[in-house]
């Protein structure tokens, strides 16, 4: 099967698989040049695998690419057939598909392996076989790269060479560098012991690298230091060098938000005690008679049985709330510029400066097998006939309108299937709850409200870890259908998609929880307890935070895998002994053929944007986010490096000026939490009643009466018929009038029950205090964007100073080229006319635009 | 003075000046290749001017490189006192700085010339004098660069070459190829008749190119036309060129906005005798008695008198206003996107896509001689003291923090200012209107309003106009004070300082009118009629356009010049018959002394950016101000290419990639529309109030009753002491309660004349609307904004073909060196070493990084 040559793996130690180390280090400590070919010279860079026997599992998907090999013997199919000039046979073009493909795949392969092989030696690079000794059906092909051909690419990648000349850029005055010098000594331990030196010429022993990778990064046991980023690319790429450089800004920026967020917790602690409307609350003296929080099935209550949740509900609900979200917003925009910044740096050293990225087609007749390869996995007959009747396939908007369609409808649907869920969870609690208020059981009663809560929530998390596997595959069905033209769109759309089921999916609990329970009473009649409605929503971002993060992390990242080595390791009869004499025989490339596949950045992308959404989104409601996730990746970074370390196979090195379309979800993200905060902050919390309260209403300008204030009058004899409480009488005397958190005309009022002034004051101020916040911080997070720029100093100074390198250096030669053309002159009158013409690049040009090149000139010469 | 050197021109007609061009014609119709060398041969390519005897006028400043003369002597006294070690006599710094001024400005003037001349020398230059032969004081040094220069110089700026394979993109199928066929038929009258290849040749006759410009662009009978781009930028330079490339896609697109707007006010006017309040306010059924606007001098009045202003009114104020700032929000995204694009193209075209702008210090010592020029001008002296003690002059942030307080206080006082001069004009108002309501003459009373609202609307313009100029020369000398480190940031912060001035004196008047007046009235006295405010706000709007459009445009841009010109020819002493005679003696050169220097672009985009302003800001309260900017702009473009072509010194042609800080500036100023408009829609016109009425408040869901609602009751018996109209009986009976616009209590309520519920309701459902608007508006933005791709299309395949071309031209060169290499292998073993090593460019390294090369390889290969 040829196309499982796009397994690409080094036979260099890509991973550590679940070798002891040390062995390791022993047994390579002679060739610290690596693995060689045949004849001990020349160096193994690449090996490919592939199957030398028909493959048992020809149908089976392994891996995006994996598809890939039923889309070639597609194409060939296709070209086929397109030779017969005749339209096909009607009878089924599914079977008929099929049977093509189980035809041409003997035939084609050897053939095709053959054709691929030339491509590589055509190309300048040497190869070795090394077919069937120790993994049965498992061939291997060598790949060495000579040196000329190295040259060649690195012209091609315009490699920078370190110029003679290195420019020290001086960072102010002797104390500023004396400071300098102080942090660099008292920030020492929290660097990785990687010396420079050695970092730089380490390409040669990739085994070493490996090893230095191993210990200074991949451990729990260095949790505070800094990364090797710079070895990590090295072995790597630059593209995953990326993401851990991202993880690692993104980690370090979480260390001031956890601090604040602490902080601003431990002042809730604090001043509970000191808070008015709980301490009203809870006084015995405020006899309040409370109305009933469902129908029939409840009865009366006294609002000091609320007194615990009032008191927990300060904690995240104080003014320091409200402070706290918007340096959450001015964190959001300082982290995306400081890694603007980190980006910039990084392209600089990293010599990416002048890379642009291209893009590759899927196939080369991409749109035709992608579409015929989704027609007939799902069978879409009509669409698989107007193609094969057609000459020049091109995909137009008509075409392609059913797959966008498609994937709209679905993905509301999907949306729409994620807030019905929500909408189950609800219907659980009520009826449960219900349930037990119905119960004489006391106890049952005082429990009823944690048991309900905790139990939801749980659920609600059950449900978000196993709907976002469903959307996963969702979400690259989908894409599939659309027939992306490009890897990097496709993999775009995928992701876009992806974000958008999950984050649905994640979050929509959470949104029911911050604005539409408190107010959808008259619908499910069901109130939040008295200020109670940001509690709940904590108690779901905590348990959702905790739950997924620790279920994900531990169960399907470091769970799953052993459990499936476990699995191969019984299938292959051996017992551990035998198992390890095995593995000792295997050459490293073997080994590395038991590892699991790479399969890309975005699932360990989407869990972090995920998790900033979290921090972001929903900070004025639970402050202690930030610190959560601290904690997390702290973990997450060493977890994710002993995966890459030791897990799977080594990824192909790709590079990457920037993280692409993550940065825009995230910035999308911090935009959107701007506004979703002002709405926490002025909607779920009290905060703005309070304000009101204080300012407009209190007749003394403190809180005292403010829980007197928020609640409206009920005359019972106005229960709708069947809706009166069951047990009237339930608190021991007979309640003539109860009260209610709202805003409403009293009873004896003209208008009864209508909405009051004061309801309209309030959301006016509610509503300002939106715009203003949302004005007020989108002003500042621009300022801050502005004020940072996104180029560091100190790398733009020296990027200048080299271009002033080039420019002389460029004179020199000139100067050069004059003197050696006058002195050929003064031989042969001839030969100048010739020369300059030879030797001008062939990307310039000689148009003669004379003035503005003689405007250059005296700008250079700064007249 | 060596410094006049800066007034750089090219004897390449830059000008026409007021020659008649026909004359130009026969005149050049010989030598094609334009004005040459004393020898016929050499090209004449720049022309530099200098005074040859003591200049008359040292400290006078004509332009802003005029004071670099004082700079460049100031830095050489610098210097030299500098080199006495000791600190310089205390005695008066300024008076000792003029003095040295004075005394080395002979000595040093002939030695300077002579280096700066060696300079140009050096680079290759060719130099010709021509003194005093028919000008009296003034030398003209003549430039010729050779070939060779200019070759080097088209290495440094990397023209690039055409090449010969041109791949020609085809715009989809046939029926798409055929509609563009028409379009391009369609409008072919309307592109300007410049010949493709003459456009790409005409260098060599630049004659010729600027008679094309004179007929085919500066010239009001093409207005309806495209402007010759190209060519501009051949003449002018890319800097100019993205000028003019700009100014023509905006005004393209006004031509929709200024349809939909006027589609929105003739709707206006078709709809405003449906009206329901308009109709109530005037039927004379409604005897509505109006409580007086002023205390004391005011009476009573009735509402059927205000029938005309809500008439009026409804033309701006009604439904399809809040369409069309919608519209007009997404119009401005869509101008943004679509000038995004056409910059891309032109860089493409213009051979941009690689360059990039080097930043060009101010001086060598720029901050030293910079702020000692600012010192020695504004007498600062301990400043000029603390610098000449100094050794190493570096400007910290102590330096500077006394110019940024400055600038911030001067800005904030002159914001002030403004906002006062509005104040005044306020006062003016009340106090005429005052004086007028006093006065018995009916006909007086009758065009009170008419007569107020126009003469301060005038007032306000003229005091636009002055403290215009003001700022101007205000902006300039605080960023002086600045002390900029380059030419670049030298101007940014020049136009941002610039900009905020101006805006905020343009849009003060506006403000208040949108903003405060309605709301002022408890301080003022003095209140919009019924539903006039928006009225009004249209009124100043349509003049300040209408004013300062004419006024600027006119006087400003045409007359000024124009008397300028008149006066320095009545000082020549010469009559006009004699002038002329004069004129045809005078070279081309001599004659382009005499023109204006050309002060750069800055004014002609603030003018721009202001009328963007006018456009997106209160489009909301003037739909037809897109009109207007559309006819104001078909002959600004004229008027701008009659003065660059006609009437100043050609400019220095200057390379750009884009309009710089202008973008942000438009992007700023549409952002905030967005959130300005809401605001407008939702607080100063009827809308809001009319919906909350209709779906609310009225009783049989129509608007009948509306004004009556909007109405609240007084009781005249409550007047405060002194405030009661001093004419209670002026509508000929006793009022008991009167009638004002506003939502309160009813006198006999619990709360008398308390904001009411209503009240609330209309401020929450406004803020709603507010809340609303703006995340739709900005979220429909950013989705226009994704939407577009800002490379167009046919552009990134080009330059993907073209990446394509360089690839296999690379390859290639590098299987013909690889033939060369083995062949030379064959004869000695020694040379394949060296020459791979020598051929390699300087800047591309040989650094291994195999795996990585390998992987660009295989990506390649399209494995």
């Amino acid at each position: 099967m040829i196309c499982q040559y796009v397994s690409i793996k080094t036979i260099i130690p890509l991973s550590l698989s679940s070798q002891p180390l040390n062995s390791l280090k022993s047994d390579e400590a002679g060739p610290k040049q690596g693995p060689t070919f045949q004849d001990g010279q020349r160096r193994v860079d690449y090996v490919l695998t592939y199957h030398i026997q028909k493959p048992q599992s020809f149908r089976r998907k392994t891996s995006h690419f994996g598809d890939y090999r039923i889309l070639r013997s597609l194409r060939r199919s296709l070209s086929m057939m397109r030779g017969r000039d005749t339209p096909p046979p009607k009878e089924d073009p599914e079977v008929a598909a099929h049977k093509h493909r189980l035809d041409y795949h003997e035939d084609d392969k050897r053939f095709r392996q053959t054709e691929f092989e030339d491509n590589l030696r055509e190309m300048g690079l040497e190869l070795e076989k090394d077919e069937g000794n120790k993994i049965p059906g498992i061939g291997f092909l060598k790949i060495h790269a000579p040196w000329n051909v190295l040259c060649r690419e690195a012209e091609f990648m315009k490699l920078k060479m370190p110029t003679k000349k290195v420019y020290e850029v001086k960072q102010g005055s002797d104390v500023v560098e004396r400071i300098n010098l102080f942090i660099r000594k008292a920030t020492a331990p929290l660097h990785p012991k990687v010396e420079p030196n050695r970092a730089q010429n380490m390409l040669f022993y990739p085994l070493l690298s490996c090893q230095i990778l191993y210990d200074e990064w991949a451990s729990y046991s260095v949790f505070y230091k800094y990364q090797p980023i710079g070895l990590i690319r090295k072995y790597f790429g630059e593209k995953i060098g990326l993401y851990f450089a991202w993880l690692g800004v993104y980690t370090q920026m979480l260390i001031p938000a956890a601090i604040v967020g602490a902080i601003v917790f431990l002042y809730g602690c604090a001043t509970v005690d000191n808070d008015i409307p709980s301490m009203e609350i809870c006084d015995p003296r405020n006899n309040i008679t409370m109305c009933p929080l469902c129908d029939r099935a409840c009865s009366y209550w006294k609002l000091k049985t609320a007194c615990g949740t009032a008191r927990a509900s300060h904690l995240f609900d104080n003014p320091a709330t409200v402070f706290f979200s918007i340096f959450m917003a001015l964190w959001a925009a300082m982290f995306m510029e400081h890694w603007k910044r980190r980006q910039m740096r990084l392209n600089y050293i990293w010599d990416l400066t002048g890379f642009e990225e291209e893009e590759v087609s899927l196939c080369p007749y991409t749109t035709a097998c992608l579409l015929l390869y989704v027609c007939s996995y799902f069978s879409l007959d009509y669409v698989l006939i107007t193609l094969f009747q057609e000459k020049k396939v091109k995909l137009t908007c008509t075409d392609r309108a059913p797959a966008y369609m498609t994937g709209l409808f679905t993905m509301l649907i999907m949306v729409g299937v994620t807030f019905a869920v929500v909408f189950g969870v609800i219907l659980y609690r009520i009826s449960i709850k219900a349930a037990l208020h119905m119960s004489s059981n006391p106890t049952a009663r005082t429990n009823i409200r944690a048991t309900v809560k905790g139990t939801a929530a749980v659920i609600n998390l059950v449900i978000i870890i196993i709907m976002d596997e469903v959307y996963g595959a969702l979400a690259r069905w989908l894409t599939l259908l659309e027939v992306p033209k490009t890897d990097k769109s496709f993999e775009e759309r995928l992701i876009i998609k992806t974000f958008v089921l999950k984050f649905a999916n994640a979050f929509s609990p959470i949104v029911y929880l911050a604005f539409f329970r408190g107010r959808l009473n008259s619908l499910l009649l069901y109130l939040c307890a008295h200020a109670g409605c940001l509690m709940e929503l904590c108690i779901q971002l905590c348990i959702t935070m905790l739950g997924k993060q620790l279920i994900q992390n531990n169960l399907f990242e470091i769970g799953i895998p052993k459990i499936k080595k476990l699995i191969r390791r019984r299938k292959s009869d051996m017992d551990s002994q035998q198992q390890e004499d095995y593995n000792m025989t295997l050459q490293r490339h073997e080994k590395d053929h038991f590892l699991g596949p790479f399969v890309g950045l975005s699932p360990e992308y989407m869990e972090m944007i995920i998790q900033f959404g979290m921090v972001t989104l929903f900070v004025a409601s639970f402050p202690l986010a930030p610190l959560f996730a601290l904690l997390n990746n702290i973990i997450e970074i060493r977890l994710d490096a002993k995966k890459f370390v030791t897990e799977v196979r080594r990824p192909i090195a790709a590079r990457a000026k920037d993280i692409g379309i993550w940065y825009n979800l995230l910035r999308g993200l911090s935009k959107v939490a701007v506004i979703v905060n002002a709405f926490v902050i002025s909607f779920t919390s009290d905060f703005i009643p309070r304000l009101v309260y204080q300012y407009m209403y209190s007749p003394d300008g403190s809180m005292h009466g403010f829980v007197n204030h928020t609640l409206s009058y009920f005359n019972v004899s106005d229960f709708q018929p069947g809706t009166a409480p069951l047990q009237p009488m339930h608190l021991g005397y007979e309640v003539q009038i109860c009260r209610y958190k709202d805003y409403r005309e009293t009873p004896w009022s003209n208008t009864p029950y209508d909405l009051s002034k004061e309801f309209w004051a309030i959301l006016a101020c509610r509503l300002a205090f939106v715009v203003v916040f949302q004005n007020v911080v989108m002003l500042m997070s621009d300022f801050v964007d502005w004020l940072i720029p996104d180029i560091p100093k100190d790398i733009s100074l020296q990027i200048h100073k080299e271009k002033i390198l080039m420019v002389e250096l460029f004179m020199k030669e000139e100067e050069g080229k004059k003197l050696l053309r006058d002195s050929h002159a003064n031989q042969s009158p001839l030969q100048p006319r010739s020369r300059p013409a030879s030797h001008t690049p062939s990307n310039w040009s000689m148009q003669v635009r004379s003035s503005q090149r003689i405007c250059a000139l005296l700008t250079r010469l700064r007249i």
